[in-house]
């Protein structure tokens, strides 16, 4: 069974991380949600990023908000990939957020998505555990679909309405 | 043996994707490396996405700059794990760029590394491929150690020379 | 009789579009509304833009945030002029929206007017209708006229408030 | 005949203005280019875009640079499309170049492509002279055409080189 | 008697530019209020640059926001000094409206204050009225006299409230 | 005989203000020129400000840089009109610099310029000095003449070279 | 007895300088607070900054927003250390208070912490006089150990929730 | 003897703490200069961080550019004070770097000094020193009465030049 791991900040950045939590569930992926902070618990996030190749994780996400450290600091030790989920900041939308995770120096990437945009890391997540679980990579094809179908009936929706 | 694909928006994007090349070669892993534009040959990117999977590529680098929308209309088509590489530019450094790549709607994630970062991109597909083939996470575990001993080099021969 | 399309990526995105729906209905353009989305219905993007011109469409606009390429997807398989309409974001006001829809590379124009500009969409399409059809045009100067009237009637009632 | 006007703000912005005026030559359309300034030379502006639908104009380009005016300037006093093009500047690559173009408020659109977007801005004025001459816009299908096989050229070159 | 002019871009900047007319006010000059846009009423604006030494005005304060052109637009033909008072919008906080009117090109200077710095615009048009007449630049001593001693009563509260 | 004084935080800003001296002395205006810096030497900058009325300075142009503070502390201690004059930086072109000098808090206006608009800041000058010295005024209007003339020399010579 | 000072540009900022007055005084500083204005009262802070040291105090917080130069000027005339909190504003979420803060030329510096980050300028100062006394170094290592044990208690209440 | 340690996350930082380095040796401290990355030398760095203190260390900077973790990570090990020197890339002048290192989030504060500000780094370690080192404070009297001297001086010359 695939396996991910989701970290927060602080737990006031669990509204941003729910859809990814869903969304993994939705695919039987098992799903551990941790709140880490790489300032104010660094020893737990450094045990937490080095056992966890050894305890079965294949994919971490990383949400954090404002210096957002925490996706490069599971990063630096680990060789999981992680996925950085910058929280939206009142500085520029989160621009502060987007700039800590996203622009890492070479050698210890950080698979960054977009402000907020918890269920696209959850779809990430997906994607890469797809690479070896098939029936993730179907799973996900599937819900493309469905989204596709979603907007076409929005669209059918909207020529109704007009 | 693991299949990656580097696409590149522009033949001129070729100096910075040419570190992802460089990594993903150094670990043995199968690279196609293409010119696809997603505004000049839409056609062929969007062929290549949807055959993607079946010819066996598992994960693909998509370099662009400015209004770079290459990862986005690669993701579209696609359930493979897309990376997205931002190329600077004279805005900002290449925010258009990097905004154009990560901030993706929910649904069609894209997995973002810092502008210009083309080593990075590779070895976030290496991590990503590492999921699967244990033996390339075996190697980026060493390629890691690597770094750690070139920084530590780099401190102590500060050491000597102050 | 001039015929213009407009798109947008979501139906949230409806509220934006409505002015220019109305400036175009206001001047009598047939207008065809959709909802289409570059990354969830890529392959009804790339039809819609590929049968444009033949099914008559003069204009075409196309609103969207975020990473917003519907505006660029449509452009790259159609010859008919491409209006922009970047949609209000939490990033910055909205310009991860105006960076994505503007910055297009060279060969590709997207002709893009300000973040929310849904009534600037709808008159610039019709200046664009208008190099054609010279009824157009002159209601556009009708339509000018009246702004320029609302100024300084609101001029005239500033004078009396004071 | 086609005809277009090209302005801009200073003779300095000559050489971001000179891919336009390649590619309106190479489409056979008249092509007139001035100097005219809005803040230096404000009746001539004025002059300009008053007399431009009289004399034939169907498209007018208008290049500036920081608090880049001229196209909006341009825009109040015509009902013709006006297509602004934004110069590259020091302040943040452009940035007050392009908000200075792209932001107009609601009622004077002005079709706004990327900084130092030259070919763009005059791409864009041949497809919006195409919705009018049907010869210009079969012309515009095959410049797409040749960009099309510019990228597989590079492509199939690169293939070769790797 | 002093005398300035405020003109808005729309009616509805008048909350932003109603600390202008009060301070002026307070120190007793005539003061214009108009409703004047660059882009809606161009031919107004000229005019009434045009016209404004010849009958009497000194200072000329100009409210505008998003591509705020008022301020340049009226600067090019007249040789009063200028002030540009920038309106907040969506876009960054109002960036947009005051890169649009301080980055003024050489020739054609524009005074600029802060965004939505209504008080500030009426104090500077008062300053530089009080280069001509000492009583207001002696007005102008006495209310930064009482600027200053509001500021200690506020310190002096803060210490009894501690 | 009118009065200015041009104010820079660093001798490096030399080149800077130079436009703005040329100016001045093109306009027979007495100039006092000095190196003040508002953080190393504040009891100067103090002292300046203070006595400035007094010694028959009637504008104060204040260039500085980065944390720009120099126009800011000048205008806390005279009833003067202040000019400011952002020096470019690395840091976004001079964003630091301008949002450092024209951002200031209500009831101390610095009247900003654009980032190194030195000739600019010396207009601006003779404008605030004009209201009181109807000769500046004059002459200021036979510069904007020759400005005028300058850009229709360089529409004509466009004409012939096209 | 340890004694840090609290200056704040106007009432206004209280509510941000609250929980630096919170955690100095709950580590037993005497903490000194004033209203003190760069801008309306450059006499005032300028007194303050020289005679700090001699009255006994041994680190100075500055809060100011905007133009935000309280931090600066002070720094100008002691040399005590001076810790600089920028206020959120309008613009882009106190980006302008930033960079007026942080961006010091060479000479003067102001330790800045992050915008509205009222408890971390406290704590910085609480640093500061930590290496001069040892039990509030020890205090805070206490205060380090409650916020680690509040993070692993948002963490297994979390498990328990999920 | 006072002590210091400043910390770069590569080798390639060193020109830009050089000045921190001269000015530390300068005022006699004794300083210890280490190449620490937070991302490929996890545990080197948070092993100098909780080991600081005990060392003799007083007072820490850190410089790192891009997603600049050092100072963050440094500080989240340490109840020492930490500087933080943003180091200038390409992404709009450092403001990556800048608020990577200054959007510290509660708890955990940086005292950060502008882009590239390697000399005012060492300055603010050494006011920080001067809290408990008389003989440091009054060396800095003495910087600074240099440094207005040095002004007074480039003003003196310049008088003579004009």
């Amino acid at each position: 069974m695939a396996k991910a791991a989701i970290l927060m900040g602080s737990k006031s950045d669990f509204d941003v991380v729910k859809p990814a939590i869903r969304v993994l569930k939705e695919f039987g992926v098992e799903t551990e949600v941790r709140v880490i902070s790489a300032h104010r618990t660094p020893e737990e996030a450094h045990a937490f990023a080095a056992g966890a190749r050894e305890n079965g994780t294949e994919v971490i996400i990383c949400a954090a908000g404002k210096a957002a450290h925490l996706g490069g600091v599971i990063a630096a030790s680990t060789t999981l990939p992680v996925i950085g989920l910058p929280v939206k900041t009142d500085m520029m939308g989160g621009l502060d957020s987007l700039l800590s995770v996203v622009q890492m120096p070479s050698g210890i990437p950080v698979a960054t998505v977009g402000v907020n945009g918890g269920e696209n890391a959850g779809l990430l997540a997906l994607q890469i555990l797809g690479v070896k679980y098939p029936d993730i990579a179907e799973k996900f094809g599937a819900y493309k679909a469905a989204m596709r179908e979603k907007i076409n009936a929005d669209d059918r929706a909207l020529q109704e309405q007009l």
